[in-house]
């Protein structure tokens, strides 16, 4: 299995809803690092698992929906509690679209699993991983 | 499949016994970086892997442990070799107990595996995986 | 010159004021990597710079005045723009009273300088370095 | 499973066929940081995955053969684009050999995969995963 | 005194002449990432160092003239070696032209002093720091 | 200024004297990575601050009285606390004596300062930093 990886990141604010999660239910935020890995069985015509030029501005554009916002207020989380997971899962379904929309290239449409890490600190991440 | 992991060290003295580890046979030591990384399908009620504040916890009580300690004399391993990977497996199978005794939280519970990742210095790990 | 350097990390949302800002003038947040840097001509009679073990735990006490705050809320900032440099400037003067007031111990009187870096991506960082 | 992963790096000069590579297409270079992580089931009687030692010097030697080239001039490539992938794979391929032919120990015929990653920036990595 | 600092990398081929480069005298390549760190001793009038998006975006432009090139037929190095070292000033040189042009804003003009460091492995790194 | 940085590590046992250590008292260990930065205002005639291979080497032979030792039984330490500051001032002696004696190359003489970093862990380091 091949992998290639790119990496970006973010900062927003945003707060959480449980006891469990103590003094991270009052408005704060984080910086994001995000790693996202395209992996497939076997490499496309020019030799690459994706076209990292492509797969980087992709990404990036799909980031500025969440970059400098207060993620408390964004209707596409309607109220649910923004996790580095969540986030990873969200991350993930919308580079999967454009993966599918062939916005990646036409030898995107190859691709077999995909993995979005968050890294919230030099002490905590969080990722989703899935096939395409 | 969702991860989660959270990060933390301790630093101990050993030594090994076989020819293969050369001058690893006398007394020595190392900082261990041990990354804790907890996997599952779906997400728990809160939206997350686990509480990551009391996996954060549970993850340094279990390490208290081995910290400054020389494991040469340390019963539980009954003069084993302390390698980077029987360490991992060691605190692999610690908060696996953990887990199952309900230590990191009710929910956690629907945990499906964890990788335990020790970092003995910039140019290698060791690392244990399991189903938990 | 002897220097010893401790990390910890906190989560904050904020905004900033003024055209440069661009859409950081949004209420957006950031995680902040802090290191803590203590430098000194002389060794203290323990043989170090400064008791580690004191030096992390008030660091980290300070660090709670700004963990999982909307810094714009936050009176000792009395609506200035809390840019990077501004807050390893803030924290530079909590950490240089704290040592000051003897709380890092009497071996701490000693030291000559410090330096306050504050990570904020894996692409930029900001510092503030001073006598003290 | 267990990993055990070592690290060592190499640079070399090459240029890519294609217009999808763009700029990449004029001859440059790179650093490449190479991780080579070895799994297995079980450990071996020595408790390790593999000898360390024999692994960190097998998988130097084997880098010997891209230190300080031109790979564009490289036979072995025979006009082959050298994709982060595609070195990675003829990296996984040369130390695959090297475990089959016992040059890292009769232990080491017990390992059960292997992958090899090739960073080449703080923001890219590719890497080719296999068994054994 | 307060630093910024931000990060960008290039990917080159160059050969190096001179017996004690050894291998290295053979045409290779290198990835450098790039840390372009700004100081003064007090923060202009937006509380900043210097305007990081305008430091970003002009250090990236500047680094356009290095991308993706063979530095042995670049004239602007007349045949000198390209060493790390050598680099790391060229840059200092050219961003601080870029400083006194007015490039990054009015403000940066109360800059004190810049260092440039060029990290080429996980192991080695090379830097220039000067006045402005 | 001038600067070029090489890395290696060590690692060893020691314990530490005096209440202030706390757990630290017992017979423990640490993984040290080791930054060696030699610094000089003017480039030799090759272009360098210092032949890298030859610093990489000596460094290395001088860590090798350190690997993989009790550092308690040492008698170069005679009972003296061994902590990341008082082990960064040895190496930095170490490393400007060879200097001295030419083993790093004639060139080397004309190097101005040096300094030394011990990263014990992901969250604290000590160094020592001086002329020659």
């Amino acid at each position: 299995m091949y992998s290639v990886n790119v990496r970006d990141h973010f900062m927003i604010a945003h707060s959480f809803r449980g006891e469990v999660f103590g003094p991270a239910q009052r408005l704060h935020g984080a910086t994001y690092v995000v790693d996202v890995t395209f992996k497939r069985g076997e490499l496309d015509d020019d030799g690459v698992v994706v076209d990292i030029g492509r797969a980087t501005a992709e990404v990036s554009t799909i980031l500025d929906a969440f970059r400098y916002r207060n993620l408390d207020e964004e209707p596409s989380f309607g109220g649910k509690n923004t996790s580095t997971e969540v986030l990873a899962r969200e991350i993930f379904d919308r580079v999967a679209r454009a993966v599918q929309e062939g916005k990646l290239g036409a030898g995107a449409r190859g691709l077999a699993a995909m993995c979005v890490t968050l890294r919230e600190s030099h002490v905590a991440w969080g990722s989703y991983e899935g096939q395409l």
